[in-house]
């Protein structure tokens, strides 16, 4: 026995890297019979079992291994939340290939865009998608091949490039194929963000991020799923990593409802509750839709627990909703860039027995970070700020599934502290609760102090003749930028400049009050509907305050 | 931007490496007023908060750094579960060193033996164990000091080497000191286990398994914590790595209540009672104690959801006593090799709507393991076994935090798949969920079938005259084995072999009866309780069966 030279307690724990597949093996052996339910995209509703997912997904991987696609090939999908979705995914990763999730919501030029960037050698189609891939295909020339997601039954007529059905293209794997055993700092998955300006960038994520996310999806701070829940992800799964649901359902053994592509509020109403769904995901826009459906048919969801909410914030009103139901919401924030959970509303024992009021107050912030999330707010210097709730600084992230550098850039993103600038402007306060005041380059720079435009469009769409609102900073002599408001009235409603800020007076502090007004017809958007307020700043570029 | 000729797509997320004080930093940041109460060796309740427990860990991390201890070098603590031996984890971990916990329970020649083998150079200790070490010290040539965990008004005269109280020393560190950076493989934690023959065997956890471990604790397969909950951990800090629950608490924020050194049915239920304990974990002995004393008083623990239970096999009874205070009793089992969780009794779906019968029958069932840990049954040759929840074979296991080789061993103690072989015999079902059925050197091969020893025992202890019965297996001309049941009778109880054979008649298949009965005045027990068959087998070893 006693000691060696070289040091004798180095490796004595098994190697046992986390690997994307050992998600659905884990799911098939232990949790095999558990369903996954989907709107099919053909119409009907479709079951099957994460066992069979796990069978389908290696003929996947035996099919691409076939195809003579390698580790770190790039294999795109443009597809709804299915079960055959879930399939390719993990037989895009358990062949040690990067499942490229492209947003088919993007502009078709977007699109040609990332596929090329990305490389992309297959893609993997919905019905609903050939159309679109078509028009875009004689820019896509190193696709080699399309599979779409259907049945030869369902096979549309295409010009695609050797375009097959998936049923019949699996059906031609015997299944006998073991996943490939990469490092778990391989690439396993990519998403591009869909940024207001510039092309998107980017983000690749790897085995060990996407497991280690799935863990952390799994505590307490964050989804708390057990296998006794039934979760519907209405995030579809080529945005931000579907929130890592795809990974942390299966992990915990989890019911799937899978609502294809209708995220109308009667549809996904229908499936929820004939499905019994506990746990849901989705932008403030999905639950806006389900909410007044609900409303005017006067609706119940008797079963559901938790609405988990991200993208943009939830509005009070979206929280109270909610509550009234009988259903905890949960705001989140987080990125592309960070896969994406960064934080969660969970209330915490100081607040449990808070007063509704002030438990709702706090509701509406984005929440406080999980173990592997570290967060920082900094001023223009990269100085820290205090975290007391009232000082908003630039917000910046580290942890253990945190963007590093963009596919194919050299630029550096990273601060010397290691973290990533995530482009918002935040508070945190004492216990560690972040609330999203603003974007960094939204944010209105006056006299040295900073003004949220979130704040003063939350504001303004207050009034009941406002249909939306956006401020953007410009140039001002004094206190070098000021804020400009700026209003699409609801139709057929009027309002002056002298109402609007009337109506904001005494809600904002009186140094924030915008110093004009202007009503336009509509306000831009980007493919992802955020407003693009680089168009509104070009519009506005020659406006001058009135002095 | 285009691909190059090395992967492009490779390292693009942060490296975060999964070291253990990131746990206690992010308790200490984003739940630093959390509570931690301990009923403290001195007598009094003590509370502290994350916050506070960081700064001294990090001082207690400088006093070790000024000492001269280097990453990988070997700190032992021999203490009941208190803030202070919490302080002393992450600061013996966060220093780079090993924290090795040691058992107060072994006999004194196992305690020193294993302090020489593991070259302990501080020796970290509660006054309760001062006489022990004092004792002991002659045979502890390598330990240059010792550290009293209490203050001077506490602090016994002592003739331990460089004996110092644990208060005045971390007076000395001025708190201005940053965890040493290591690899997340390096080794952060040590605890032996003690075996039934042999001397004990050194196991050696990392970094990065104390992390997922306290990740994989904290899904809904295993503790299900959340911030809002109280843990208290009656399984000690020095038995299987505290079962991770003094990194899985701090890891979500949950408030811990410590219970020092008393363990008795009264004081446990008063801490749970007075702190509002949720969550609590622990061996049977301790609540049978518990549950006895609540009996005798009529007493209820109203905030009590979850009680874990490992070591041994809860029996039906106790399950069927929590499930009346209306506490979910969780059954775990795993050893000091797999960190230690392997399986927890969770009830998934097609199970929670069972008649209560058949719950209860699923609950005294291991569990099924979460993921992270996979198992498999074998027979001799290591061929695989069915899940049939009939089969019974070795019990292997493989995992993110399961150990490969034994602290200064040179033996391979892994199968061809990598598979831990855990001394325990048991069957699976189809559903994951794992018996128990008997430890594979106690188990009896009569005619190429297996007999468990332990539901002999089981069914024996059912006599109201028996106090405790052992099984052992002794060679047979026909059968190659067959069982001698030994019986040890309650005080003033008779009984003969024809009458604890005609009770067993019909409870056990035909062919597991015991050939023979013995009775003796007391049968002999390791220091950590188990029965010692070794002694057994060679107190009979010369018995032979009647014709």
């Amino acid at each position: 026995m006693g000691l060696t030279a070289t040091k004798p307690t180095d490796g004595l724990m098994q190697d046992w890297p986390l690997l994307c597949h050992r998600i659905i093996d884990h799911a098939a052996l232990i949790h095999g019979s558990q369903e996954v339910v989907t709107r099919s995209v053909e119409g009907p509703i479709h079951r099957t079992t994460y066992a069979e997912i796990r069978v389908r997904a290696l003929k996947v991987a035996q099919m691409l291994d076939s195809h003579g696609i390698a580790v770190g090939d790039r294999v795109a999908t443009l597809a709804w939340n299915t079960w055959r979705h879930l399939e390719c995914w993990y037989g895009i990763m358990g062949v040690g290939a990067i499942c490229h999730t492209v947003n088919p919501r993007l502009f078709p030029d977007q699109i040609a865009w990332i596929i090329n960037d990305a490389a992309d050698r297959i893609v993997m189609t919905d019905i609903t998608f050939v159309p679109l891939l078509e028009k875009l295909a004689d820019k896509l020339p190193n696709v080699e091949s399309y599979v779409v997601l259907t049945d030869s039954a369902h096979m549309p007529d295409t010009t695609l490039r050797k375009a097959v059905a998936y049923e019949d293209w699996i059906a031609q794997a015997d299944g006998d194929f073991r996943w490939r055993q990469v490092d778990e700092n391989a690439a396993s998955a990519m998403c591009y963000t869909s940024g207001t300006t510039g092309n998107p960038k980017g983000v690749i994520y790897t085995h060990r991020t996407n497991v280690l996310h799935a863990m952390m999806g799994n505590t307490g701070d964050a989804m708390a799923l057990t296998a006794t829940e039934t979760v519907l992800p209405v995030v579809p799964m080529f945005h931000a990593n579907s929130w890592g649901l795809a990974f942390v359902a299966p992990f915990i053994g989890a019911k799937m409802v899978m609502p294809g592509p209708k995220l109308d509020g009667a549809s996904v109403y229908d499936l929820m509750y004939s499905e019994a769904v506990t746990l849901t995901a989705g932008v403030p826009a999905v639950w806006q839709m389900l909410l007044a459906y609900m409303d005017a048919n006067k609706l119940t969801l008797p079963h559901l627990k938790l609405v988990a909410c991200g993208g943009s914030a939830m509005p009070r009103s979206m929280i109270e909703a909610f509550l009234r139901l009988g259903v905890t919401p949960r705001q989140a924030w987080g990125m592309t860039e960070t896969s994406p959970m960064g934080t969660m509303s969970v209330l915490k024992p100081p607040f449990s027995n808070l007063a509704e009021d002030e438990r709702i107050n706090l509701l509406t912030a984005q929440g406080y970070p999980p173990f592997g999330v570290e967060l920082k707010i900094t001023d223009d210097d990269g100085r820290r700020l205090p975290w007391d709730g009232k000082t908003s600084g630039r917000l910046k992230i580290r942890g253990l599934a945190v963007v590093r550098r963009y596919y194919g850039s050299d630029t550096e993103i990273l601060d010397e502290e290691g973290y990533f600038d995530t482009g918002d402007v935040a508070t945190i306060d004492q216990h560690g609760y972040m609330r999203i005041t603003d974007r960094a380059k939204d944010v209105i720079k006056s006299g040295g102090e900073w003004i949220s435009s979130i704040e003063l469009e939350n504001c303004a769409v207050g009034h009941p003749a406002v249909a939306e609102a956006a401020v953007i900073g410009l140039p001002h002599p004094k206190w070098d930028e000021r804020p400009l408001l700026i209003v699409q009235l609801k139709s057929g409603a009027t309002l002056s400049a002298r109402e609007m800020l009337d109506f904001m007076e005494g809600k904002v502090a009186r140094w924030w009050m915008p110093n004009a007004v202007e009503f336009v017809q509509s306000i831009p958007h980007t493919a992802t509907g955020k407003i693009m307020k680089a168009a509104l700043r070009q519009q506005f570029e020659n406006f001058e305050f009135p002095a």
